[in-house]
């Protein structure tokens, strides 16, 4: 057995330093100097068996636990600056396996022009579990998602559903798209689309002051990967987009009527709005000119004992 | 079972909000105000079945989890802000246990001023693993753990060893301390004492440029616990205050001969050397007259798959 000592002390060297780093892996914390004097600040786990299996390569773990971080900085406009990396490591993840995840946290980091600067390692009997900080800065105005009013039109950067199939792997975070988006004074409210679009939706709607929706069936951008998925039922398809989740896209709302600026990083599918935003709580998919109410289809956590009935 | 939305969504106002916090838990990440432009971060998981069992209160894990982050921000000299919080919840750990989760980490962050801003909650069928992020900011000088110097007195701020026996859960981390002997020049080099006194005074040792140490057995202050333990056998206990670890307080060398401001926070046990660094790499038991090269003593994580050999 190696001990965790061998392993952190080429660690520095491996991921590097940046502009802003004064203390970097090595000492007790990190020391750096921020580019702004506001922070935002996100923290999200992978677990095995829960968001990745055994199976899955672990350059792909990597770079998934980066990006999902990133992913939530992309949602609120902020440009990423600093990584910290916690890794509970079982006994099956040996020197070459820690070393695909550490280069998959590596090419996550730097395609994000992000530095890792500090974080622990510790071992366990039960499944690897990795845990990413990320810290940014906002660039102008920050995108929150309590900020949707009636009748804002729904908008989504990129296709939903069928996450499982790789994306979920793959994604991209759309940092880019979210620092312009918060360059939109039309813009409102923002969100990174992680449980599902629908269970997201309503998360924010619900932050809003408890607003409702009505979607657009057939304006849904549904992935090819969902359309797979449901072997050409397009309404089970439908399904996947609404709830899959990881899809790692912004879900936005705009003040209707008002075309956002020319240009920029957006297709022309995400410029077109998904649905509308109404007053009466609730989601409602609006099919053929049918209006029929729809629950918020998305992937919980389940927790023991409960205590409040679920929304 | 219940979800994690419900779980989460009375979390701002469980931990409350501070001066600073523009956007605290619910959205996509925290976005703060940070008291100073350079940031002190770092990260450290407590695991089930590692860091504590099934049957430690958890409330006691949760200060643990906290106050092991805070730390590691008093022995770089700094000032906590900000927590983040992740938590890998397995089944057994239900509605009761995660208000006791959350009454530790709160009262720990409470004690330090510091504030819970984000974080998040996945589940699993492994063992509970909570890790934490702290952000804190300098006072004035950064405390390192490298710049140790032949001739410098070694000091620590508390007794060592036996913390098995209760105190790995009760420390409080030496915050007050750490910023005290930040701004005494006479002090160089300092670190937490987490892994075992002789095992973290190597790593200093390491990182000041391959330095050794001679250490006084007669002057290392052995914990009542370390006495328990070693029931009578003094040896033993000093073994106990050697290398068991867990201990949270300051180890810190000092320029010899210049004795540190008067008052302040430290015990003038604290105030009196436990050793002193020698240019040869290696440490040295000091015993009636008696020089003894000793192991680094301490608790290494042991990962698979050695690929260098242990120093």
């Amino acid at each position: 057995m190696a001990d965790e000592r061998a392993f952190t002390k080429g660690l520095g060297r491996f991921f590097g330093s940046a502009r802003g780093v004064r203390i970097g892996i090595g000492d007790d914390a990190a020391v750096v100097r921020n580019p702004a004097r506001d922070s935002v600040l996100c923290c999200d786990p992978v677990v095995e068996g829960v968001h990745f299996t055994r199976s899955t390569p672990l350059r792909q773990v990597g770079k998934k636990v980066v990006n999902r971080n990133l992913a939530d900085l992309a949602a609120m406009g902020a440009m990423p600056d600093w990584l910290l990396v916690s890794m509970v490591l079982p006994p099956w993840c040996g020197h070459a396996e820690r070393r695909e995840l550490l280069h998959g946290i590596r090419s996550a980091a730097r395609a994000a022009k992000a530095t890792v600067v500090g974080g622990d390692v510790a071992s366990t009997r039960g499944p690897l579990v990795v845990t990413v900080t990320a810290i940014g800065h906002p660039v102008g105005r920050v995108l929150v998602r309590d900020a949707a009013r009636v009748g804002d039109t729904l908008h989504v950067s990129g296709p939903l559903g069928g996450s499982s199939l790789g994306h979920h792997l793959s994604f991209r975070p759309p940092l880019t798209i979210g620092r312009w988006l918060a360059a939109q004074p039309t813009v409102h409210a923002a969100m990174d689309v992680s449980d599902g679009f629908l269970l997201d939706l309503a998360t924010m709607l619900d932050a809003s002051g408890g607003l409702g929706a009505e979607i657009d069936a057939t304006a849904v951008p549904v992935s090819t990967a969902a359309r797979k998925l449901a072997r050409g039922d397009r309404r089970q398809a439908l399904r996947h987009a609404l709830g899959d989740g990881e899809d790692h896209v912004l879900l936005w709302t705009q003040q209707a009527g008002r075309a956002l600026a020319a240009g920029g990083p957006l297709s022309s599918r995400a410029r077109a709005p998904v649905g509308r935003v109404v007053a009466t709580p609730g989601l409602w998919l609006v099919h053929d000119g049918r209006r029929e109410r729809v629950p918020a289809l998305g992937y919980r956590h389940e927790l023991a004992d409960r205590r409040r009935p679920a929304r």
